[in-house]
């Protein structure tokens, strides 16, 4: 396996390309793999997609994205079950463990966060069983708590692991994506935590740049272009014992306007730099 | 004691106003006490400004602010703790016992936030006693995760917390601010023990709005206009045994192009809307 065996693009980064696109562009520079994105895969047409993902001889890291458990009603609650069970059975059929869940914000005009909180939970456990019956994990992501309000309830891994906890980690398992994770002060505690539990399903790197844009959801930099140690993050990590790809995924104007073939070579000189050397315990 | 006996007009929420107009603005409402900031006391004066605030009969419920803890180096070290000590003698002679730090964030180029966060833990050491000396705590202010690089390695209320702890709560006790610690999962644990150690120095309240304004800094409202549940939070701090002002704190271009006797009045209005019903336990 060449240095790059665990570098994996997951495919918002170059986010103009279509699915085919990516798997071309993945292929060209030689990656393992990548991580996928449904309406990309809706695009292709699922049995298509994962065709062209087998013929590419590429894996499939983890697929974004489920979630949005957050809905209070009986409606709701069925549409979003039904959403993240046809998340699942498209991450099985793709071939990846990991359907990666963005658990949804508070509902318009709730503030009640203790109670979306609540609600996570008992969606958690109404898909724990199905998603176990497609070899697929529940991959919970932390996202940073400047989107809890109207984005993702889970603010901490600490609190995403405290979720996982009464389902087995072959259920429930959570996502390490540095820029939602890298300001919190238990962080190492809960990768320890989380690799001991067996459940961290993905490891996902990009920067936190400064200054916050205008659409925060674009706040994301290339790794060394923000304010993150990857170093320290990526040792806890090894130290975690995870040997999983390792995902790039970057939303960012600057980068989506760049041509995908220069944000590949930009990504794999940085991993090369900053990440792989601390990959390995 | 009236209704508003416990409420704090923190005047960066009047910014346009000088000490002296907004001293004015919170008589002229029938508020009993005013947060400072140094820059509106040292354009007056600091004797001055004391011999005021007494003449008008207000408490002054905090100092903002001392903090930025974080320089390495010889030089950098002097600097803050020259300024935190002048700090404390400011806060003493306006008459109140906290003065608020806002702790700093990483270094220019600089990525190691747990080195920054030692630094912190130094610097409260070498300043609490000579607060104490001055009858002044160190209030330690958590912010919101998404200031953590550029303005406090402090992100969460139980990291405030655990760097109080070696010292006694009359030297360093913590800032609970709505805006900053909403979205904590570990928000209810953490004021409860708050209270038990006795370390609450300032209860302030703005609500969170959304989208994140373009300056980040800025992304305060009045409450009722964001997502925060002041119910909640307040019933919180109620049961941890805090007795003391609540401060009204908001930094909002909206909010300083309005006129400063309005603002007054909206938040008079929203305080015993949202919060008073739930202040007392």
């Amino acid at each position: 396996m060449n240095d790059l065996g665990r570098l994996s693009l997951n495919i918002a980064t170059t986010k103009r390309w279509t699915l085919r696109e990516a798997v071309d562009g993945a292929v060209r520079a030689g990656l393992p793999a990548v991580g996928l994105w449904r309406d990309r895969v809706a695009e292709e047409g699922l049995a298509e997609s994962a065709a062209l993902l087998r013929e590419a001889g590429l894996r499939v890291s983890s697929l974004c994205r489920g979630g949005f458990l957050t809905a209070a009603g009986e409606a709701g609650v069925r549409t979003a079950l039904e959403d993240n069970c046809a998340a699942i059975v498209e991450a099985s059929t793709l071939g990846t463990d990991a359907v990666v869940l963005v658990v949804g914000g508070l509902p318009e005009g709730d503030r009640d966060l203790a109670g979306a909180r609540e609600r996570v939970a008992e969606r958690i456990a109404d898909l724990a069983p199905f998603a176990r019956e497609h070899g697929v994990r529940l991959a919970l992501e932390p996202l940073h708590p400047m989107y809890c309000a109207d984005r993702a309830v889970i603010s901490t891994l600490g609190q995403a692991l405290d979720l996982a906890a009464p389902h087995p980690p072959a259920e429930v398992a959570v996502v390490v994506d540095t820029f939602h994770v890298f300001w919190d002060p238990a962080l190492a505690e809960n990768i320890a935590r989380a690799g001991r539990e067996d459940r961290i399903a993905s490891y996902q790197v990009c920067d936190f740049a400064l200054p916050i844009a205008q659409d925060a959801l674009l706040s994301r930099g290339m790794m060394g272009d923000g304010v993150i140690d990857f170093a320290a993050t990526t040792r806890m990590i090894a130290a975690a014992g995870y040997t999983g790809d390792v995902e790039v995924e970057i939303f960012s104007a600057d980068i989506w306007n760049t041509p995908g073939d220069q944000v590949i070579a930009t990504m794999i000189s940085r991993y090369r730099d900053l990440v792989l050397p601390h990959l390995t315990g």
